[in-house]
């Protein structure tokens, strides 16, 4: 049996759930709540010793990392393959997965984090309890990102880094587009399903505007949403709290990203 | 062909290496000197964009990033395969491949820079035109610590960092290696061939006194370091510049590493 440790609104949950979805797999879900910071109990780190999500456990083997996650499925159940055949295509799908660690993962939870998310520990926490939450994040580097995001929001430079780095990507994103109908080729991959959440991010932060002169990625991305799998792994899985707080916030933070993100 | 854009003394051209001669593979050498700069040239960033070694080409395809490079050759030239078989240790290799990604290639990075190659900057480049040099790295937060490690050597807070990330990699392939006699498990797989660089660069350092206390894992390297692989991607390819100075500047920075990377 497939279960699935995950959050609704995380990307990387978000990915797993399309690749499950695509490959039509029953799992069951072991849901986490990250602002109560369920990701920290000891249960949990026993098997995420990193305290992220989602981790895959099929019959009590245990896989972390989606990445890795994503493979393990298209390796151990081969129906509705997710890999291309041609060693060049696999690289190509390889490469474009990778570009979440080189970067991407890091840039969505930084304007996530700076736009909307701050306010989830903002607005409920005290000082001390913000420190405190704070420190449960044991990666030095990995908690001065949060700290600089939460109390300086889009004013700390690593936000426009952040857009730079989604600048990079989607244009990048438009090129190989333009040359195939997926991001590898002619099928999709689960490098569309790495990328998938990227995207929907800027959906859900009404930032949808980045597609306006990137016509190769909005079709992209309509076709994306018109899978069967999208229904499956984001739409059944909207947060009731962090679904309008995005829409608000994000909303109000457009104009900051319509110029370093538009046509130039 | 296969061509391989590459440098003697990078682990992620070692890596590369190392399958290719674990797969008996022939290949054409394209050598970059990394300190002159040779990968901020027009013609490299049109294979490469991100200015880094190693590139490959097969037969005109162009395949970048070691970690994808390494599944290539496994996927494009399946004799001597180097992925196992079952799915759940390809997760395995594949987490383990990725810890690389997870700061041990950035670790890696800082310490012999901090400890050795500063020295291939300050002694051999005015200020202004070490300037230029880092100006040369797009990317800003790769640009900043490289001119920490540079400027600041030991002292910057970067190498304490590191340090505490390779007492973590080497405690886990310690536990690793206490379970199977290869990372993944009872054959060697691409996932050994990934960490091989990490720990010949703490050879190359003089730092080999971290395998006194991790039995499991001085044994693994010295059985690394028996195949045949192993002369031919790395004892064959030994730097005359880069050498001499690991091994000067490593022993005299020993004692910083013995402790913090002893017993505890």
């Amino acid at each position: 049996m497939l279960e699935l440790y995950h959050n609704e609104t995380s990307t990387s949950s978000q990915k797993v759930r399309l690749v499950l979805a695509e490959k039509r797999l029953d799992w069951e879900s072991q849901h986490l709540d990250l602002w109560k910071g369920d990701q920290h109990v000891a249960s949990y780190l026993a098997l995420n010793p990193r305290g992220v999500v989602p981790t895959l456990v099929d019959d009590g083997t245990v896989i972390v990392e989606s990445t890795v996650i994503m493979e393990y499925l298209d390796d151990a159940y081969p129906d509705h393959p997710l890999r291309p055949a041609a060693a060049a295509e696999r690289a190509r799908m390889r490469w474009w997965s990778r570009q979440l660690d080189e970067g991407v993962h890091a840039a969505t939870s930084t304007v996530s984090g700076a736009v909307a998310f701050r306010f989830q520990h903002l607005d409920h926490k005290s000082p001390d309890e913000l420190e405190a939450h704070l420190m449960r994040t044991a990666d030095p580097a990995r908690r001065a990102r949060q700290r600089e995001k939460i109390l300086k929001g889009m004013e700390t430079p690593l936000f426009a880094e952040a857009l730079n780095r989604f600048d990079r990507l989607f244009s990048g994103m438009e090129i190989a587009l333009g040359e195939s109908p997926w991001l590898t080729g002619a099928s999709y991959s689960l490098a569309d399903a790495a990328l998938t959440p990227t995207l929907t991010r800027f959906d859900h932060l009404q930032f949808l505007g980045v597609l306006d002169h990137r016509p190769g990625l909005a079709d992209w991305y309509a076709r994306v949403v018109n899978r069967p799998s999208y229904d499956a792994a984001i739409n059944e899985w909207l947060s009731e709290s962090d679904i309008p707080l995005m829409d608000e916030k994000g909303s109000a933070a457009w104009p900051k990203i319509a110029q370093p993100l538009g046509p130039h």
